[in-house]
């Protein structure tokens, strides 16, 4: 099968590749960009040899056509118009987060512009979510922090055991935040510092999370989400806290998880007393969750460390393909990080 | 003045030394030390080339002995006996645990062993506690984690603007965990990687923070603490939230911060929409605070970023040093970090 | 294919694991230890989920016996010992030092005890070693050093474009030092910082240079070879230079290296005017060269970057053994670095 | 007195403003920018709380007249032409490299456009060069990497024990390269990575550096220079060998550095067997050098740390400043670094 990849010289685009490089049932169709249209794939990823001397196309309808997969990983907005060109004989993902969603009119606060309409969501390990992505022929990648978020909670939330006051604090490596030239980007500004952003309720992600959850839950949950940035390249650290269910215990949360979690193939509820790092998941389509109850205060305890890029971007994309494709859900994704 | 350091080689220690070489008031005395004792300082503070010849003393009663001011930077259970030895005309300032906790049962809990009783809590910036710091004789250097919540929060609870549930996640750098040759603090294992521990209640510092904002609060506060390491040597950057009280707005919280800090020297309000890094802080005696209403989750966030080694022991230490000696509170003490 | 790791909760160890797990002819057999027998692998090496749950045997002839391959990843010193138990049947790799050097007085000198003789040396890109390692038995594993050095200089020396005054400064992550618990290696000290060590010809890889390069030259070869540590985890950066032969041109001089490399499926050569960083080869066995002549001083400069433990260590290894088993040599080796 | 900065708003900037924050003899007068123009001094260093509300102006005679001392920290090619506008009672101190090469040929060369003379060259630790500032109303900051260099090498260069053929590979934090937003400066980038630049003489610190040691040597020095980039934000580790001058031996050699140093106040000799390390200098205005003799290979190895903007850039300006006003010259510099 042949994968277009729109935006192939952003990080997003570049992981994308690094993984259909080594899924067995793709190979690398156009690659486009915008303002580095006309370059060389090189001198943008240049981790990425094999492809050093692939000439980057403008992103037209005319170089996305004829593909079996296109993915989006464009700027907000752009999605849907590019996608109105490609027929249903064509899979198209998009990693942005216009079909992320079904509110207008949380679109309209947290994005503004036209609402775009859903497509199915690309997060497998939600409940009922596997049937959904099988056989789409579009699908919306989650939010990195999203991502992370959902899978920390819904096994609580699904087994009934927390309540609707989330709070998640997360600290996300700096490539979530692309390839901008920021001042606050520079290296120079992040290494050695951690900081904040978006805080109070104004990260985009926060209405993707709360419209997760509460499809979980059945039931409204708002969440008080803080972003931070740490000083790495890659990796998101979330904390996420909701308030314990009456009657739960250490091991009956435990045990949920368990259950919720034993057939998953890239969520690793860790040994107890083991919590998680990012480190364990660097470059892998993997999560690494543990949680517990905090007596003490009343509240579950949920930490999942994901690799933004791969879990959080471009390994649950290509997850979300393969389970549309009707191929293993697994193939071509890396369960091993990179490490130390 | 002269001062003596109990535990000179570590990293609370290396702290100590430059601040007071750079303190107009203080002669630095009797450096002592346990395993490294014997040794040259600039084998272990290579940062400070004006001590590099010094030798490493014993801990012992006799190489403290007639110092106006003796720091103990020593792990937590050894404060109170060398602290015995030292009469009421030397100012003595613990900057371990041992004379923290005014429950013995809470010191039972998360330490274990004898409850040393408590000092006076060096931590000026809370209400009246200047007061009971000018001729205190003997300091309780607050830990880390709870000056940088105590100073986020103290101004919501002192205005009745938060209540009980207070949810913090913190992200420090490897520093405060000491020089301990443990394999999660090697550099290969932290950089490029942020990861959780102790979660669930289980940090020796949730009962302080629970102590400090009670108080504060006038009636019990709980906390949720979850602390995080990022890939830095240096800095906290506490995210710390509880909910909001009925009627607050976002001008009420930021005027009741503004009116709290005002006058406090190091404690900076940032401006509205600049939100905390901990390279804001870096070496100095700082905090960075910014503070919001979420009005979708209904919950205060304050952030607040300081420098674990300088405000969060050692700056604050000699902070209430100055306040004890009846010196100006900011002699001696950076205001300005090291940035970038 | 069955394959025994002995050293499997080190660095290197982890690292041949995580491409054995990717690779399609091994299965994983044993996995030893010293200190860390009976533990689980995952305790050590949480980024390989699917291994987590093995126990680690003491490393003894028995549990190395009936494999194909057993990879020593062992202190230097105890591989003879251990090979001593395994036939020719067994194809032992040693991921450490005791079989590089052939000159019984250079170990004598820089690693003391007594010299273990040598084995086929790994480094198929020297010229005609592809011919020696094919049906070897026995593979010594170059250093990571040395790797990066042989690779970056050979081309120069073998079309007699430099002369044997070379000088290396190298930069290397901190992976290099192993896991060892030593204060130099904490996180805290590392991070934000870069320092030398082993100068003046001190660092035991200097004389596998020498030989190395003396080979490919014909002619004696001196190195002044220093060392540094970067704050990374992985990557090393080796600028290396020796004076230009009489009459080069940079045109000469690159086409000397196009054609010694064109070939060649791992090193690659930039495009003109691209230098090498660390992030091009992370995680990826790929070597990432440019070269260029200062005419102002006279040297032929030679750039590289490589990952320590893929190339230079694991990578390297499993490339060598693909020759040894007549495999195709780029078989189960990454392409792809992970970036950013 | 009244010290201006133009370019208050970048990383020399700012750190010149932070050690005139702490310098006795110092008021801040007016701080310019260009594009920044207007804007708060805490938008761009909010590590300086002191001058958060400060409002840049613009770069012009007239904000800057009226000063003691004036502080270009400008690009390339506009500090002439602003210091024309100052008479001789105004202290100018270029940061930049517009007055610090004699050789109009070389000046052309690596910048281009016109030749602007030489002003005072402010690295005092040259032979006789505290003469030359005293009472100098001009000076010369000299360049990041020629400081560590000329500082490394001088010693050996002046007491005849190293020939001419020198070779230096540096590694430098992000700051070198200001605060400019370029994709190869971004954290996600840098974080985790070495990467060389400016290979094979090209960088325009290499004819200052020969013009310092040919001057020192007495005779034409010839320079191979290869900068790179550490995951650093601050620091210069510079490794700088020569060939050893026949008869030099380990002591022969320490002596010499020992005696050359014996008097400077920031420069400091490390003992024997200990290596530099940037974090030892850290904020702070010292080097931390070593030299040894690498017998196997014939050469001089020096390896010297500086903080690229304290020593390297900021601090060397105030120290030279301060013996231009007849000041002490170690006033308000620091010695003690930041660490770890």
């Amino acid at each position: 099968m042949r994968a277009a990849i729109a935006g192939a010289s952003g990080y997003a685009g570049g992981e994308l590749l690094r993984l259909l490089l080594g899924h067995p049932e793709f190979e690398i169709g156009a690659l486009t960009a915008a303002s580095s249209a006309g370059s060389r794939l090189g001198a943008h990823q240049p981790h990425l040899p094999q492809l050093a001397d692939r000439v980057l196309d403008d992103t037209t309808s005319a170089t996305l056509a004829g593909h079996d997969v296109v993915f989006l990983a464009l700027p907000h907005g752009h999605s849907a118009a590019v996608a109105a060109s490609l027929g249903e004989e064509t899979l198209v993902v998009d990693c942005g987060a216009d079909h992320r969603l079904a509110d207008p009119a949380a679109w309209q606060e947290f994005y503004g512009g036209e609402h775009a309409g859903t497509w199915p969501y690309g997060l497998p390990e939600l409940p009922g979510q596997r049937e959904v992505l099988r056989r789409a022929t579009r699908i919306a990648v989650p939010g990195c922090y999203p991502t992370s978020v959902l899978l920390a909670l819904s096994p609580a939330f699904a087994a009934g055991l927390a309540g609707h006051d989330v709070v998640v604090v997360a600290a996300s490596g700096t490539s979530g935040a692309g390839r901008s030239l920021k001042p606050h980007l520079l290296g120079s500004e992040v290494m050695g510092s951690a900081g904040a952003y978006a805080v109070g309720g104004a990260h985009r992600h926060t209405p993707e999370m709360e419209q997760g959850l509460s499809a979980v839950a059945g039931a409204p949950v708002r969440v008080s989400f803080t972003p931070t940035l740490a000083p790495m390249s890659r990796g998101i650290l979330a904390t996420c806290s909701a308030p314990a269910a009456p009657g739960v215990t250490k091991e009956s949360l435990r045990t949920a998880y368990e259950v919720a979690l034993k057939s998953e193939p890239f969520v690793k509820l860790l040994p107890e007393g083991v919590w998680p790092a990012t480190a364990m998941t660097y470059g892998a389509n993997t999560a690494a969750l543990q949680v517990t109850l905090d007596e003490r205060a009343g509240r579950v305890v949920a930490v999942i460390a994901i690799d933004n890029l791969t879990k959080g971007t471009a390994g649950g994309a290509v997850q979300s393909v393969n389970i549309a494709l009707g191929l293993p859900e697994e193939l071509g994704l890396p369960l091993t990080g990179v490490a130390p």
